[in-house]
């Protein structure tokens, strides 16, 4: 019976995660929230389909008062119940193929990839102190890993990367500020993905990504709060560099 | 021969790291450009005292053209030289008592501590192109260290953390990028310091931090390009985990 709620669900891996847990019981999953700033056809479609499973939330993450206001909305949808799962789907990436002197857009990736994650949480969190589960996923990548940087050398997107090595510092702080009241925050990375972001030579297909987070998340205990996971895909584990997908942690 | 430019001149370890470089031969250091928004009494003493070798650059850290006007007048006075080392010292820190889902200087902290550091870098960056050294420092912390949160978890300074972690991966990007043209960036954790910004009861003189960072970069050679390090200070090389400067490299 979990709620959740997932932000960036108007196309890609967010909307596709809404999906497949719309498909689940409702004994297992309650309601979802999919928060989004655009409402594109297809997750109006979603909507309809899962014929009240799914609760659209309007929400601009770069913006406090939109975030309250959308905690605020959740809040009655939920009628004195919890928010049991957060997921921080929203993401953008940009290319700087100029070189990094040339980079412009380094504060607009971060507010877009870490203050908003911050702003969501710091909203939601009176609804998940309440609730059961104590979830918050921050979707990351290894592209975010300092350590691994050489491996990504020549993908020409530094401020993604600065971006995501702050969100996983953002992960952390908020781990370790919260693991004495059960939470279990994580750093996801859901791999090399078709979407309008990972573009069409990718690695995997939108539902091979969103089915293994949700695999992580699922099997996510307080154990592994503060830890950042590569996705396991089934085929893809014992692939060399850049596409292993093993599930297993990602260096920092 | 070798010429520096130092941003955060005005107090702590960037006036003082200027100060012990004035005192060394011309022989060994030709000038050094003190760059500050602020111009401090004692910076206006240092200049004063250093007879000519240090000269006085204002800039605004924050501000695209004040960086690049700052570089346009260092490259006149250097009159067809390169510049040989910069060193990116500014940097804010502020706590947040009251809890991490209270930060409110998330984006502040990235823009003085991360942004400053790439639009001076690549404001600087045709000079020390030019330069015979190639050496670009970014001062860090160990608090930046995404793996040694946990020792730093009192620590309530969540928004320099993250900025520092992603100031790190910025010092990584800029490493791999220009590794083939014989720079050396490296991010130094210059310890626990008494100054405005470490507080009085830190664990180093702002001599000892400010030689100890002296030390490293007058040692560094492109095999350290990319690397992180903790200064080494004599009789604190062996203490247990927070006050330990020990000289080794810091993981990410």
């Amino acid at each position: 019976m979990a709620s959740y709620l997932i932000t960036g669900t108007s196309r890609g891996i967010g909307l596709a995660m809404a999906d497949m847990l719309a498909t689940k019981p409702a004994s297992e999953i309650s309601v979802i929230f999919a928060a989004a700033r655009t409402e594109t056809d297809e997750l109006k479609q979603l909507v309809v389909k899962a014929d009240g499973r799914v609760k659209l939330i309007k929400i601009d993450v770069t913006d406090e008062s939109s975030a309250k206001a959308a905690a605020g909305e959740v809040g009655k949808l939920l009628n004195g119940n919890g928010l049991d799962v957060l997921v921080n789907n929203v993401g953008i990436i940009n290319f700087t193929p100029d070189g990094i002197e040339n980079m412009t857009d380094l504060e607009s990736s971060f507010t877009t990839n870490v203050t908003s994650t911050h702003l969501v949480t710091s909203a939601f969190l009176p609804l998940l102190k309440k609730g059961s589960l104590k979830k918050v996923v921050n979707i990351s990548t290894t592209l975010g890993s300092i350590k691994m940087s050489p491996t990504y050398s020549l993908f020409p997107v530094p401020a993604y990367k600065i971006s995501k090595a702050a969100l996983n510092m953002l992960t952390v702080q908020y781990a370790l500020s919260f693991k004495d009241q059960g939470f279990t925050f994580l750093a996801i990375s859901p791999g090399w993905v078709r979407t309008n972001l990972g573009g069409k030579t990718a690695d995997l297909s939108v539902e091979q990504s969103s089915q293994a987070v949700l695999d992580i998340i699922f099997r996510a205990t307080t154990a592994e709060n503060g830890k950042f996971f590569n996705v396991r895909v089934p085929g893809w584990e014992k692939a060399e560099g850049l596409n292993q997908y093993d599930g297993a942690e990602v260096p920092w």
